[in-house]
């Protein structure tokens, strides 16, 4: 087995979930998680990032196993209060997730980067792994709906997806710095692999690929490119990947998402129920449980990913 | 009984007890309370307004009963989480009174006033008095010690009075401008009586004073001015007052807050226990129960006080 160094992409919840897998079967310190911040929001006056904190929670062993994201063992009693003093409540923020919040808000105010304050609560949280934002430049996720654009959270969370989408837009990718660790695992000839995360395409990956300069960068990475299909059977495992992908007129299935990352890949991890129908694609396929329900689940998933770019270096 | 309405300068933990007795003896709105805010500070990022809050949540009754500050029935999970990011913690905020902070800064942040979001507060809490801050500009209380000059919540919370003082100023003070509604009621031909809460008169009550054009129109008005005194027997009820006074070289006495609050009183509440020390006072003294335990007490010292007013005014 190969011991280089492992760099993922990943948005929220699905993502993490393949993240803390990787996390467990690779030895301490080998994973660098690239996430997602389009959906980072200002909200309440606070600065929220919520696929940096979905897997530093995760990553830590802090995530509440029912919905995914937040904090396990969780009280709302901010909620309760804020609803009485007639405040905006549909963003949840839980009392000991707030404190995250309040602590980046804090920081990003003073002039630190995201970076440096996901780096430092990783190791408050003593996160084995090394989680950075895609950029510390501003990059926020829009979309054209039937009731006009959209910002992310306001489309996901307050209208819970409702709205019709007709497009995505990532505001400020195109001039958005790539995060430097990334870019430089990109180029380190000992990378081991680069996981895609079984993350929503349109929403989560690429906005990452958006960035300045990523996309780019991941094109000339000399090692293996692996993503986990979000789809199995044709329906996402979770989130509104499989309604998005209807409205922009894309075939819900793991083979359209194959074909949306395109030459990017160098392997695809998929389902056995997905077998047929990505037998077209011009790809080495990898077949494993792709629903990721138990901890050893995650953990089979982690692997099947790792010797999939074993197997695509080994041939190199 | 007189039926005007009834002006209370006030403080935070003693001052908001009185308040109380005001609220529940007089009828629904005759009540406006000025509130001192040079004890407000920014921390963790938040806009905090220790004695507004105090008095919102004692004339809500939602108060803490057991401190005196904050929230009762309040949980402490933000704080805990926040210990674990490793981040300042010698403020205590509950998870419900942080909703308050996060919902006055969001709202500061956006323009509006002190004023404004203080009487949305109130009416969202259904608290049946108006409450108002001595000032929409921002006062700063200071202190200089041994140690140097200190913020006052780093003097008063973060190192607990140790520091021996020496002065005390009210940034901002001079040219802060003071809040409407009190300057209109100190000129109202109506207004029954102004009550000076049991509050510590240093840091409570003179930053009150000490606002552009407050002490005028308090010595203008043509209502009764009666003082409640904060000490009882030589020792403040609570608090750090006598530990302040004795630093500042005056007397821990109720005589001697009489005679710092000087002309500007018309009357003066005291313990039957400091009937003898007050005795040389050219003011006319009223003697009721200073220390407030039960309900019944606040409403009793409230009485005390009203009366006393009423009284200077028939000689009038």
């Amino acid at each position: 087995m190969e011991s280089g160094r492992v760099l993922a992409f990943s948005g929220g919840i699905g993502g993490a979930k393949l993240a803390l897998g990787l996390q467990r079967v690779l030895e301490s310190g080998m994973l660098l998680v690239a996430a997602n911040t389009g959906d980072d929001f200002e909200h309440l006056g606070l600065s929220i990032s919520p696929d940096i904190d979905t897997l530093l929670y995760t990553l830590a062993g802090l995530d509440n196993p029912e919905v995914g994201w937040g904090r396990r063992d969780e009280t709302w009693n901010f909620m309760a209060a804020l609803e009485t003093l007639e405040g905006e409540t549909w963003f949840r923020l839980g009392d000991r997730d707030l404190a995250l919040h309040v602590e980046r808000t804090r920081r990003l105010r003073k002039g630190e980067s995201l970076s440096e304050i996901t780096a430092d609560v990783a190791r408050a949280l003593r996160v084995p792994s090394k989680v950075v934002p895609m950029s510390d430049d501003s990059v926020r996720t829009r979309v054209e709906t039937d009731e006009g654009w959209l910002d992310f959270q306001e489309y996901f969370v307050h209208r819970q997806c409702r709205p019709v989408i007709s497009a995505i837009v990532f505001e400020g990718a195109a001039t958005a710095r790539a995060n430097p660790d990334v870019i430089a695992a990109l180029a380190d000839p000992h990378l081991r692999a680069v996981i895609v995360c079984p993350s929503n395409p349109f929403i989560s990956i690429e906005p990452i690929l958006a960035v300045s300069g990523m996309r780019e960068a991941l094109e000339g990475c000399a090692a293996p490119v692996v993503a986990v299909s979000p789809i199995i059977g044709g329906a996402s495992i979770k989130g509104p990947t499989s309604k998005m992908m209807h409205e922009l007129g894309i075939e819900c299935s793991a083979a359209a998402v194959a074909m949306r990352y395109g030459s990017l890949l160098d392997a695809f991890v998929i389902d056995e129920i997905d077998a047929n129908i990505c037998a077209d694609l011009q790809l080495p396929l990898v077949v494993a449980k792709g629903l990721m329900t138990t901890i050893a689940d995650r953990e089979c998933l982690a692997m099947a990913a790792l010797e999939a770019a074993d197997r695509v270096a080994a041939t190199r």
